[in-house]
Formats: C-alpha cells, sequence, structure tokens
C-alpha cells in the first residue's frame, strides 16, 4: 500500500487542498470556499466532507499518513490560526485540533510562507540545502526560513513575518494598524497601490485605457512594462528597489545561499525580477557577493501550496 | 585533573585572552596589541607565547581542551578571517589553523558576536533558551542568532552581520564601501558621529564645554543626557529609533524570544535603554507584542569576550 498525505492550503478567498503522494505527485484535487463558512466548525465539516469524497476511491490504494495545513497567522506550536486578519474566525482558532478530531489524523498547521519553504525541500529546488529562505508574494508577502535544515518556527512558532518589517516609517498604513510594512509596497496589493498612485497626475501611460484604474491588475501592468510603458517600468522598478534592499537586510542576519521568490506576483517575470536582482546586488554587503543567490521557485504556484503543507506531513 | 579551555577575543586595537574553567570562572587571563602585529605569523607567534606563559603553572591542575577564538570577519566554517577592515591583515587569514598548529590543540574560530551568543548561552542567561539574538554594541555593531537551540551561520558562516542592514538609503558612508549601514548610526562611533553632527550649530548643550568635541566619548554624553541635556538626550533617542526599527524588522524573521544587548556602548546605561525600548515597541508588530524581551546581557563586559570564545569549545 502506498502512503499518501493530505495538502490544505487555507487563503483568505478560497481552501485548495489534494492527496498528495511521496514523490509530490498530487493524485487528487479540490477547492472550497474559505468565506462562505463564517464559523470555523462549519468550514472544517464543510472541508472533511470534501476530503472525504477524495479519499473514498484511493483508500484501497493509499494509506493516508497525516494532514498538513498553510494558513495565515498560523502557530506551528500550537497548531492555531491567530487573530488572522483576512478571514472571518476572529481569535485564536485550534484548527489543528478541529480537523483532527474530525479526521482522525495527525494535522500539522504552519504559515503558507513555512509551508511553501517545506515543499521546496521535499519536492523543489532546495532537496539537500541547509539555508534557504522562501519569500511569498501574493495577495499580501510572506516567508519561510530555513537554518542548518530546519525550518525557523522563532518563540511560539511565529517567525517568518518578513511582510511585517518597516522599510518606510510613517510609510503606508497596513491591515496590522502599523505603517510601512514592506507587504504594503511589496505584494501584488502594495504594487497596484504604487501603480494607482503613480497614475494619479500621469497622462502619458497606457495604463489609463486598459481598464478603468482600480480594476487594474499587476499582469496587464507587466505587459505594459515589457511593452515599454514608462510608468508601468517605474512602478516595477520602485517596488523591486524596496524588495531588494528588505532582500540584502534579511541577508546580514540569515546568510541564505537562495532566496526563492514564490507566488502569484512573481509570475509578472523579468520586468520584476530582473530591477529586484539589480537592487539586491546594489544593497548586498560585499561580504555576501557571489554568494547568495535568487531563484524563482520551480513549484508550480497552482499546485505549491497543496505540496508545500502536504510536505509538513512527511518532515513531522 | 579539571578540564579548561582557552578563549581569545581578536579586537582592532587589542587581543584579550583567558584560560577559562567549566563553570566560566576565568583562572588566568592577558591582553596583547593587536596593532603591534601588523604580520599575523608574528601575532601568533606573540600571542601563543604569552599563552604559554600563563599556562605553565597550569599545567599540572588543568587540561586545556581547546582554543575558541573570537574575531571580525570570522569564516566559522573555513577558521579563517575574512578582509577584516578594521585589521591590518589583508585578504583571507587561516588563523585557525596557523594557532592551531603553534599550540597543537583543535581551535574554533566564529565572529565577536556569535562567540557573544554562545557566552550567553554557556554561561549568560540564555542557559536552556532556543531561541535567541545576542547585539553587541561597541565601535561597531554586531549579532549572533541562535534558532531552535543552534547557532545559526549561514552559508560560508557568515551570518550576523546586522550591522550591515541598511537603515537609511543613500545614508552615512560605512566601511564597507556602502551607505546607512545600521553601525554607522548604532555603535559607539556611530553615536558619536551623531552627537558631532547636531552640536554643529548648536550653541546650548553642555558638552561644548567638557573637552573639545573631537575628543568627546559616549559616557559623559550619557551623564549629559542623565543631567538633561538635550542634545544629549536627543542624540540617544535619535540613535534608539534606528535600533528599535532594526531590532523590531529583525524579528518578524528570528521571532527570538530575548534580545540581549551587549557590549560597551550599552554602559550608557538607562538614557539609551529605555527609548531603545520605546522605540522597540512602537515598531513591534502586534503578533509579537508580550512574547520579545529586550534584556541587558548578565555576563561582564570586560570577561565576556574571553568568556564567549572560550565556550565555543565546550560547545564544539
Amino acid at each position: 500500500m502506498e502512503q499518501a498525505a493530505i495538502g490544505i492550503d487555507i487563503g483568505g478567498t478560497d481552501t485548495v487542498f489534494g492527496i498528495v503522494d511521496r514523490d509530490g505527485e498530487i493524485i487528487a484535487e479540490g477547492k472550497i470556499s474559505t468565506r462562505d463558512y463564517p464559523v470555523v466548525e462549519d468550514f472544517v465539516e464543510a472541508l472533511a466532507l470534501e476530503i472525504e469524497k477524495l479519499l473514498e476511491p484511493l483508500n484501497a490504494t493509499y494509506q493516508v499518513m497525516g494532514v498538513g495545513v498553510g494558513a495565515p497567522n498560523a502557530n506551528f506550536y500550537r497548531g492555531t490560526i491567530e487573530n488572522a486578519p483576512n478571514l472571518a474566525w476572529k481569535g485564536i482558532v485550534p484548527l489543528a485540533q478541529l480537523m483532527g478530531d474530525r479526521l482522525r489524523l495527525p494535522v500539522c498547521l504552519t504559515n503558507d510562507a513555512n509551508a511553501a519553504a517545506m515543499g521546496e525541500i521535499v519536492y523543489g529546488g532546495a532537496k539537500g540545502m541547509k539555508d534557504f529562505v522562501v519569500i511569498t508574494l501574493g495577495t499580501g508577502l510572506g516567508s519561510g526560513f530555513v537554518a542548518g535544515g530546519q525550518l525557523v518556527y522563532g518563540v511560539d512558532g511565529i517567525a517568518g513575518e518578513m511582510g511585517h518589517m518597516t522599510v518606510i516609517p510613517n510609510g503606508r498604513l497596513c491591515e496590522c494598524g502599523r505603517k510601512g510594512c514592506l507587504e504594503t509596497y511589496v505584494s501584488a496589493t502594495g504594487f497596484m497601490r504604487t501603480v494607482r498612485e503613480m497614475l494619479v497626475g500621469d497622462e502619458d501611460s497606457e495604463l489609463h485605457h486598459i481598464c478603468p484604474v482600480e480594476e487594474l491588475e499587476p499582469a496587464p501592468v507587466a505587459l505594459a512594462a515589457e511593452g515599454g510603458d514608462q510608468l508601468a517600468m517605474a512602478a516595477f522598478e520602485q517596488t523591486a528597489d524596496i524588495l531588494g534592499l528588505a532582500m540584502a537586510n534579511m541577508v546580514t542576519i540569515t546568510a541564505p545561499e537562495v532566496i526563492f521568490l514564490f507566488g502569484g506576483f512573481v509570475n509578472a517575470g523579468p520586468v520584476l525580477w530582473e530591477p529586484v536582482t539589480e537592487a539586491f546586488e546594489k544593497y548586498l554587503h560585499p561580504m555576501y557577493v557571489g554568494k547568495v543567490e535568487i531563484r524563482i521557485s520551480s513549484l508550480q504556484y497552482s499546485n505549491a501550496a497543496v505540496l508545500g503543507s502536504s510536505a509538513l506531513v512527511w518532515k513531522a
């Protein structure tokens, strides 16, 4: 009988899940809306029913070893989601226990970026690597950090919230209530704030003609930048400069071999990566030059959330 | 026969060393001038002769287990000092090998802040602690970082150079050739740059009357701040604000239980610590509030360099 793990990625909008084998093959997968379940017990029940449906035809072939869950504001040690600003479940939610009781399987919970780091170790480009960082660029910015081969959880399991580094004191207001957090500039959301700010008072950019400004998304801005639109290029350069600085600062503490960039916003492509690499090299201390590499994650974005979460099971 | 370790701390000006027992008692100690030996082989010979003098009366009672060396720009994995801007020995210096060959003992080499972190684990306030950071504030600013009970060395053993975080893009020129590094603002040297900048155009501060401005040091400025001198207080507040921000940013990556502050500049006292704590709490993400503590190291500054380096031997 082959072994399999269940990987679940809880996002603010959707929750994706899958059954994954030892080689990182997704055998079956599904999705439910997170927003449809403002009561967490209802969410767990709905999710468990969907997972049981997926498992039914597989029960004869696979033995499920456990469940890995990636979620925002997850506390690895306690198995809880704590005061997540983008989820409806307020306070401290004992998600690992609720899922474990319902599915009768061991459950590991960590934040989504830590799950991505696990995915890199188990299935991705970080096999055998001892020191690396994963930065996830999506709606927000998350980070997972592996030192000496071990994921760094820190006190209470809450390390890896690089998105809340203050990069511009008294800068943009963040959802966390503070000002100038990295993710208010570097994330799909932060980037679009920059684009919109730049479009005010500008008349030349072709971005005015694609769709109403408030409906613009990173993909068409990337296309415009590739086509030479000055404002779109400047928006990527400004975003990249802030990310490059934050990454170089992070290196002074952690000295990783590789920084993996991962997530939907990375799909913007070379218009983002190239200025990020330039800014990173500009800000990097000479001691680290040539020793720390930036890589785009080789994990498929659409699968990686599920793969990363399932990887928690094999590492547990 | 009791066991002992040799601890050596190589600084830009002096090198201090001592024989330390298992309990952190310094049995014997000495000092030579680093600057007197522009050729590293001469330095190793002079240091070895002094250490042998110290050991002679102890050879009957103690068995020396090894040598721990703390030095700037040290590469733990290779046992080398690499391009240290404040030492006369240029390029890559194989110090561990030179010392080991001469003293016929195993030698461990790491940067001074990592040695201080080891000292905290073995003899200080971090006994049994899994996740903490040590920031050393002296002529420069160093950092050592322990995650999951292990000192983080990073790729090539060069993690922990927080002094070279860029805190003010295009800010003050640093010895490393870059601009705006943390230690150009937060260190005894950086602080005195701030004081001198503030004194230009100021007429009220009592600091004008202590000694020629270029001879001023942190201690009299601390006294003036305690006495209510506005400029002195403002200099500490500005320095503390930058350090508090850098510490809060570091927490988003590492989530330590405690940040230990250590080194000569910490002796400035509450005029420094109090605004540091305030700034740290102001910049800290709500998730970490009440979980991360700032502590002044309990290791005596005059002994800690030797203790920390000797601790490397017991941890090796």
